[in-house]
């Protein structure tokens, strides 16, 4: 039997939700360097589907052959980083506290390490086939910790998703890990996702897509007579404050490398700075003359599919709806099946009003929010709910000027960029790609870099356990040589 | 005005969480060092509290003077313990990945740390009136990580929970903390939880208590327009393995260790052993003996109020409908305004059969389920939800014939202890006081121990940011010389 399954009925998930279970309570027991080496092995497969991969991807999405080859590098660099991290070991957050049995009361010898919290359910997004779906982040993450996974295919890139399963699937027979500690459900009805997070052995939900969806995940997830974590990545505007100096300085080069930012890859990122926050000057109509006339230069362009050219379009009525909003671009051809890349613009006090401004509009979009002074920048800034990123592009002197910035930065996003673009993702130690809700729906968590993993870890602790029926993590003589907390203190 | 408020209506509400949200603006900008020495004054003026304090909660609590003496030093020490933490300060997670400008496309430089929450609203428990109540371990977390804080007062030990306030308050003046970092609020309707929950500038809960009303507020928390994270430790039954040759070799000591713990404090502890499971054999049988011998000599004693009391004998009553009960010690009186301590006995089968044999019976009492083998002992301590703690009694010889025991264990509960009882929490870096739900609303989180502060914190990055530009634990000089993870090589 296959591990990649088509749902047709709401039995078929118990079924496969139980196997997962099983396959769990084995995939735990199997060590880290075997873990290693399966992640090491599925990034392998996935290289050995060449051209056949990206040809079918090509076809589902409508992404050029030249992003697709680098997000299969990502997405290969992402297993075999989870795979180095299992390899050096310290991410277990092993700690030691030594027994002082003439203190009193006694203290008991107790030690603690991170475990897998069980089965995940995996909801990938649709713009980034690779990456964060099928063998994404999440998978990568969660098949790292210990958990056993269960994907469920991205209806927009079904094919592709199948491949990477099949690809998947290889790995399990060559490293001959536990047969369902990987699974790949199909089938559109709604129902599925819905009994997937509500079925008893489900124990975390990783998504990444719209509002609307991980937002019913979550809540799917929190009435179960069991709660569970939901992590949803939803999206955002990714605020960016154009500060005076800065533009007095360099608003050409600001604008050209933001025009670039906001068109990458049909602006379907959800790192895609579609609001822009400046304040009344020559500055900045510099800024809007050349970003408008770089935005003209793009050609239209295929979404991903049609359901996410509709909802741009849609997106783009109700804010062109406002009577304050003024297109900056070109006139749209909304009966058109490419999307037109378009920069509106609007008053601080306008968009103050509206909330729909508010709203990311998912493409190859920005509004830009003009104000009167620094106070109305930071209320504009200020009203948009949670963000992924906020960015700031600025000089020194600017900063000097306005020190409160980048604290407040903090207090909006997960990622706070100075004189940067939001766009590209590093996927490294020190990445966060989450923030505050509606951005994500759990702030203390990252969906890209090391930290991924945590999202499916949960400690536990052993109390007077003898050394050797300890986790080799946990053992007195180290035998990993991990960076470990021993006796309060940080990192021995 | 004072931080303690008798809430009267909702708006006030409003009030104190708009203040709360101002006050942690410039709460999360104190230094560490200045944090810190806010916590050691909380602690120094609780201890300047005195007789006055030890006396009022005597009185409130009927708690012996010798507890309450060592739970103030608890308490004391936990504020102390977070105090050295932020001194010592790697607890902030700070991780720093260098540029790569040649690298195509180039990495930016991204440095990552810990940053609080927000306003955090913290229900305290009846049974710990110092350490898990107004200046317990979730205050003295959320305040060590820089989140002001709330706290709804425990009705049963109002006059105390006022005390404590008052001395917070003294130490927010003499270290001239923002004024409302910390916030008092009484009452005893049923809403002031709910819109405490629900207000939006709340950005966390911590709560310890029953399992009603630690389910009530994530609910609340959960249908929130921007959900938050609750902490809900909802306490457990804290199943006991007795394992066949620990008890042939000492039932008589494993049975008097054992009833010390069941005994202790009246047994209103949350890790209470409230369901031990054997296999029949003589060494139960004698365990079984010199337990109720033991339990019989244990005198009847005021519990912390009587509303304690009255759930202990309504539960009690619900164990005892089942025939299958058997009590193993004398009679009780159930109209008495004491609470006598209760062994009773059951058979693996009777006890699967009956969802009310598994809930936790808060008080004295512990339930012995006695096993025809040992598949029937797995069976019965898998049966039971997620656990703060489980406890294995077991010799070399029982652990070498069950090598699963232990990884089982992990799967059930946060703590794990071999050969000892489960009261007794030493608060260090190592504990795991938390555990699957529903022990916790969250089991990737710890309510003892450094860990703790991990709930209210989430993490930021700063992308490209000027060194100088830069919170202190991410400049490159590490003046602060704390462990960082540096280029993801960790702890350097």
């Amino acid at each position: 039997m296959s591990l990649s399954n088509s749902i047709t009925s709401l039995p078929e998930i118990d079924q496969i939700m139980d196997q997962s279970m099983q396959s769990f309570l084995a995939y735990k027991k199997v060590s880290a360097i075997e873990r290693a080496a399966f992640l090491e092995r599925i990034a392998f497969e996935i290289e050995a589907l060449g051209e056949e991969l990206i040809k079918t991807t090509k076809e589902e999405t409508n992404l050029p052959e030249a992003r697709l080859l680098g997000e299969r590098g990502r997405t290969t660099m992402q297993l075999r980083m989870f795979a180095s991290m299992l390899l050096e070991g310290s991410w277990v957050e092993a700690s030691i506290d030594h027994a002082i049995p003439d203190k009193v009361p006694a203290k008991p010898d107790i030690r603690k390490m991170l475990v897998p919290v069980g089965p995940v359910v995996v909801f990938g997004a649709s713009n980034f086939p690779y990456a964060y779906s099928t063998a994404g982040g999440d998978t990568a993450s969660a098949l790292a910790s210990g958990c056993s996974v269960v994907v469920k295919a991205h209806p927009a890139h079904l094919r592709t998703s199948t491949l990477i399963a099949a690809a998947i699937e290889k790995a399990i027979d060559f490293c001959k890990m536990p047969k369902h500690c990987f699974q790949h459900v199909t089938g559109t009805s709604f129902e599925i996702g819905k009994a997937l997070v509500q079925q008893s052995n489900t124990s975390a939900v990783g998504f990444t897509g719209s509002f609307t969806g991980g937002r019913a995940l979550y809540d799917y997830a929190s009435v179960r007579n069991k709660p569970i974590p939901v992590f949803s990545e939803m999206g955002s505007t990714n605020p960016v404050l154009l500060l005076q100096d800065a533009l007095l300085q360099n608003a050409e080069t600001i604008a050209t490398q933001y025009a670039g930012s906001i068109t990458l890859g049909v602006g379907q990122f959800c790192t895609n700075p579609g609001l822009i926050i400046g304040i009344q000057s020559v500055g900045l109509n510099r800024f809007k003359a050349t970003l408008s006339n770089a935005i003209n230069q793009v050609a239209p362009a295929k979404m991903l599919h049609v359901g996410i050219l509709k909802a741009y379009e849609t997106k783009l009525s109700k804010v062109l709806a406002n009577a304050g909003v003024t297109p900056l671009t070109n006139e749209i051809a909304f009966d058109a099946d490419i999307a037109s890349p378009m920069i509106v613009h609007v008053q601080g006090i306008d968009f103050l009003k509206d909330e729909n401004l508010k709203e990311e509009v998912f493409g190859p979009y920005a509004i830009i929010v003009e104000c009167t002074d620094m106070d109305e920048l930071k209320a504009v800034w200020n009203s948009v709910s949670g963000q992924l990123t906020t960015s700031i592009m600025g000089s020194d002197k600017d900063f000097e000027a306005n020190p409160e910035l980048i604290e407040l930065a903090t207090q909006i996003a997960g990622r706070v960029l100075l004189n940067g673009v939001p766009t590209g993702v590093e996927v490294c130690a020190s990445m966060v790609h989450g923030g505050p809700y509606p951005a994500t729906t759990d702030s203390r968590f990252t969906a890209v870099g090391l930290n991924a993993v945590k999202r499916w870890v949960r400690p536990v602790c052993y109390q007077n356990c003898p050394d050797h029926l300890l986790p080799e993590a946990l053992k007195e003589t180290n035998p990993f040589k991990i960076k470990r907390m021993i006796d309060g203190n940080p990192y021995q």
